[in-house]
């Protein structure tokens, strides 16, 4: 194998690497609001850490494998994919942290209600996530496809938990009722923006992929 | 001048155009919410499709600009860094793009209150935007601090409308009060996460100009 395509195989790792740590950040962060364990905040904040290096580590290889190589095509592509991706993976480990925050403000008090719609909905994230990378990692565009066509069902849920929490906000006169309805409003729209990162990375898979640029196709 | 420099000088000419773009439609879409006026959605949405053809255009220029003239040190961190700064004023655009929208519901009732802080806000963070993008255009790295130190000002204004929507909240039984506060808090988001998009253009430029990496300093 040529150094070069060496150097692209560890790229790829990397990122792949930065990844699971995002992914674990999210699964964390979750965590924390259902399973009312604030300990799992410092989970998400040491990994914050790391993928704050890794985001320049990351940004760093690529530029060095752009100035050293001069790569076109195809390999040029993947690399300003990956540079993209990477600041993405990078802005989905600020909402995990972001959620783990809100959190920390959620469990001074008891459940609102049971939660099931913001579980539902961070596991729909989650596949997307997870396919969003897995398509990354073995450049299938048919994947990535899969992952675009989830992103209605993650912002059909975000309108089903806003509209049940307007419920609890109307029937109350309790500060703490409106507060926790606000924080989970809240946690539901980082999931939505997580969800919204994961159709940026699939779209950049494909543009990959295909050399073709899909984004906004249905606005133009 | 060579060639090169005159393609140069028309990528920083087409992001600083896209940026007047954007900057304009977050002015629109605040007035909208401001004076009232559901008109302006449409000047908002005629750019946003504007934005999304011009991102694509950006990039394609970026690719050509690297595999025709393989570019390293300086020339190569600005057009990496235009990549990226393209994508942080096209996901602006949906900022505003997601502002109108909310405002479409939310002026299907009277004013819940004099719009004071919201505007306050807004203000600060049209300021942070024009100046990240003047700071690019000039390669001005001083100029981009001062949008990293603005951030805070921003982010605690936010945390005064969400303080006082809660006011309102607490005191009514009228679920439109509950919907016009919930809406008006998401708004604030929206504003918080446009200055945030400000704040990556300017550890970008700072990025471009230094050759320095100063993203997550603070929690490294």
């Amino acid at each position: 194998m040529r150094h070069f395509d060496l150097e692209m195989n560890d790229l790829k790792k990397k990122l792949v690497d930065m990844a699971t740590l995002v992914q674990e950040m999210i699964k964390f962060s979750v965590d924390e609001i259902v399973k009312r364990d604030l300990n799992l905040s410092k989970e998400v904040f040491n990994r914050e850490r790391e993928t704050n290096l890794t985001e320049i580590i990351i940004d760093d290889t690529c530029l060095k494998l752009i100035a050293l190589n001069q790569p076109v095509g195809t390999d040029l592509r993947f690399i300003t994919s990956a540079m993209r991706i990477n600041s993405d993976l990078e802005r989905m480990g600020d909402e995990a942290v972001n959620i783990c925050e809100i959190g920390e403000e959620l469990l001074k008090y008891p459940d609102l209600k049971p939660l099931i719609d913001i579980p539902k909905m961070a596991n729909a994230v989650t596949v997307m996530v997870k396919d969003s990378i897995e398509a990354f990692n073995l450049s299938d565009a048919d994947l990535a496809d899969t992952v675009l066509s989830k992103d209605d069902e993650v912002d059909e849920l975000k309108r089903i938990i806003i509209k049940d929490l307007l419920e609890f906000m109307t029937n109350t006169s309790d500060q703490t009722t409106l507060i926790r309805a606000i924080d989970l409003m809240f946690i539901a729209k980082s999931l939505e923006r997580l969800g919204d990162h994961a159709t940026n990375i699939a779209e950049d898979v494909i543009f990959m992929v295909h050399g073709k640029d899909i984004r906004h196709l249905k606005s133009i």
